[in-house]
């Protein structure tokens, strides 16, 4: 018997990590000789890099960079377990966590320590590249980090911009002549699920801006600059990154890596799963678990579990999911194909106790579970 | 695919009926073609009469009987859709229920009515009895029932007794000359989970007396009344109802079925399942479906779920179980077989929504295990 075991992360009670090890412990426990493969995927929001490394027994990288603010910070980035794919999640070097709530200022903020990053991997040999945009403090367009990587950003005048997204209202040429050549020769993976355009009322700034500090004057001014920027973008490189769905991610980095880099955009979760192999992993499973701790519309959107179901559908793998809350009724979950859903509480309690004995209750809900299934089959 | 449905009632929110109908809808959601037998499982004790009688589309008789104070009131006895067996519950005719709480007077209660029903029985050609002793008035050691069907109570002056567990104390002689004699012609099933001996201080006046009125005086006097009658019963029948356990269930009624008639005393889940065909459907299932409303360490000492199990194991037909709480561990379940354990709740919740949507939650958990089990086998 195989199974793959790869849930999510229950918010606020069991990282996917525990779950993956109680619903091991529940199969075990039942039938001890089957082939279990933890995947604790995540949703590819923040961290992802940790979640990869950890899973393919990668390693972390440690490298100088500059914070949103320009100060020196020591910064990682993941290489996964495969030795050539590199990890860079934007909240490690320009991540909002990094300012006091009193520093944030996305006029200022500059992603340049997330290309510093990248430079740091691509000197060291590295051609394989996933981004993961959660959690940035910038609103920059990835200007930042694209002249830590070689662009120069002028203005009329020909001389150079100052950092952060503020300027960009003044760009007036985009130099591409220095960009660094071996990201051409890169293959670059966005995991993000923001589809957010550019500019615009739907835009980077004015979704995002307000959260990274930027009053509605701000906003206004911060949009026209990402304006200027994705013309010109569009005006050097051929590419509409004003329309492109996603463009906004991450205070406009999706339209700068996007338009500069050899780069795709993908949900999160597909990232994750494509990263972990998941899918091969399917194909030769008995039975896949995964999890998540309120299954409900949001799911069917994409999350984990929807992700799960999705992968595992064309190779007829039957899916359980695991959850704290199932609020999907019955016609919705038929959607998600071979699964089936299944509470992991045992009766009438508290949100409080149910997250407080998530793992216990999730290792005896598998063990109920795989019982049955022992008996049947 | 053949399964078995037979639960228990969720005391409070759904009787078994309407847990049987409800895990048919979800079963049915999933396996249009499921040929599935609802066998709604009483625990044997009150309303055994009616759950049997619907569940084998059997009849309801009506008869002229007497209450526990003597007055006459219409009362009802069960046929069997099998045409012979007769269900008799003492509630009917000699029930704590048909007394306003100030009546209760087990020195003077008399089990008269329920003798009454059994006479009509035998008038009208039924040799196959199944009596419920649950909630029962009386504390006369059936000694009215028996005299209903011919047996005398003599005092020392050869007088006939008054009715009552009071009057047992003056018992001098039992004439069993004139008891009827197609009773020994007749088999006669006592339903009980009750052990407790006729007399002493776990005996039937001192344990279940004061629920039915009596003082502490009284309990001294009935408990001495049944102490002669059952001396009388071992010398005069060579039945020694004194030690049996169950003699004092039903104010002694046990030991005046045991002492007189062809009677064998039996756990009520054992009775049901025997009266429903339980054991030979089950040998034929599938699966067999029960549920409990709180599964816990009561469940392993024999009630639904334990009967269930432990019919079923013989025959290796897996069992699942279904249960608003699940409050036993895993070690705890694994005593039951091949069974399972699931909670029908789909994530935290009150008590009283539990309660509230039973029959709802009951469908679609039943509905999530069979598309599992659909996936699977």
């Amino acid at each position: 018997m195989r199974i793959v075991i790869a849930p999510d992360s229950f918010k606020g009670s069991a990282t996917a990590r525990e779950l993956c090890a109680a619903i091991a412990r529940g199969i075990r426990s039942v039938m001890p000789a089957a082939e279990l493969l933890e995947l604790p995927l995540a949703d590819g929001g923040e961290g992802i890099m940790d979640n990869l490394v950890h899973a393919t027994k990668g390693k972390r990288v440690e490298a100088q960079a500059t914070d949103p603010l320009g100060r020196a910070l020591t910064a990682a980035y993941g290489v996964l377990g495969d030795g050539e794919t590199v990890v860079i999640e934007m909240a490690q070097a320009s991540g909002l966590p990094l300012l006091k709530p009193e520093e944030r200022h996305p006029m200022l903020t500059s992603s340049r320590g997330t290309g510093e990053l990248m430079k740091h991997a691509l000197d060291h040999g590295y051609r394989k590249y996933i981004i993961g945009l959660g959690g940035s403090a910038t609103n920059d367009g990835g200007s930042g980090m694209l002249r830590a990587l070689g662009l120069r950003l002028l203005d009329k005048q020909g001389q150079p911009l100052p950092e952060g997204g503020g300027a960009l209202a003044m760009l007036a040429e985009l130099d591409a002549a220095g960009l660094d050549p071996r990201l051409s020769a890169s293959q670059i993976t966005i995991a993000s699920d923001v589809t957010n355009p550019l500019c615009g009322p739907l835009g980077a700034s004015a979704v995002f801006g307000p959260q990274k500090g930027a009053t509605p004057d701000m906003v206004a001014k911060l949009d026209e600059g990402l304006r200027t920027y994705g013309e010109l973008i569009r005006a050097v490189r051929g590419i509409d990154v004003l329309t492109v769905p996603g463009g906004g991610a991450a205070g406009g980095m999706g339209a700068g890596l996007l338009g500069f880099m050899n780069a795709a955009m993908k949900p999160g979760i597909d990232v994750v799963m494509e990263a972990l192999g998941f899918a091969a992993a399917a194909k030769e499973a008995d039975y896949i678990i995964t999890g998540e701790g309120k299954l409900d519309e949001q799911t069917l959107s994409g999350k984990v579990a929807a992700g799960v179901c999705r992968t595992a559908e064309p190779f007829g793998v039957p899916v359980i999911i695991l959850c704290g809350m199932r609020a999907l009724p019955a016609e919705e979950l038929a959607r998600l194909g071979k699964a089936s859903a299944f509470s992991i509480v045992p009766g009438p309690c508290s949100l409080e106790e149910a997250m407080a004995k998530t793992l216990d209750w999730t290792e005896a809900c598998t063990a109920q579970l795989f019982r049955l299934l022992q008996h049947s089959c």
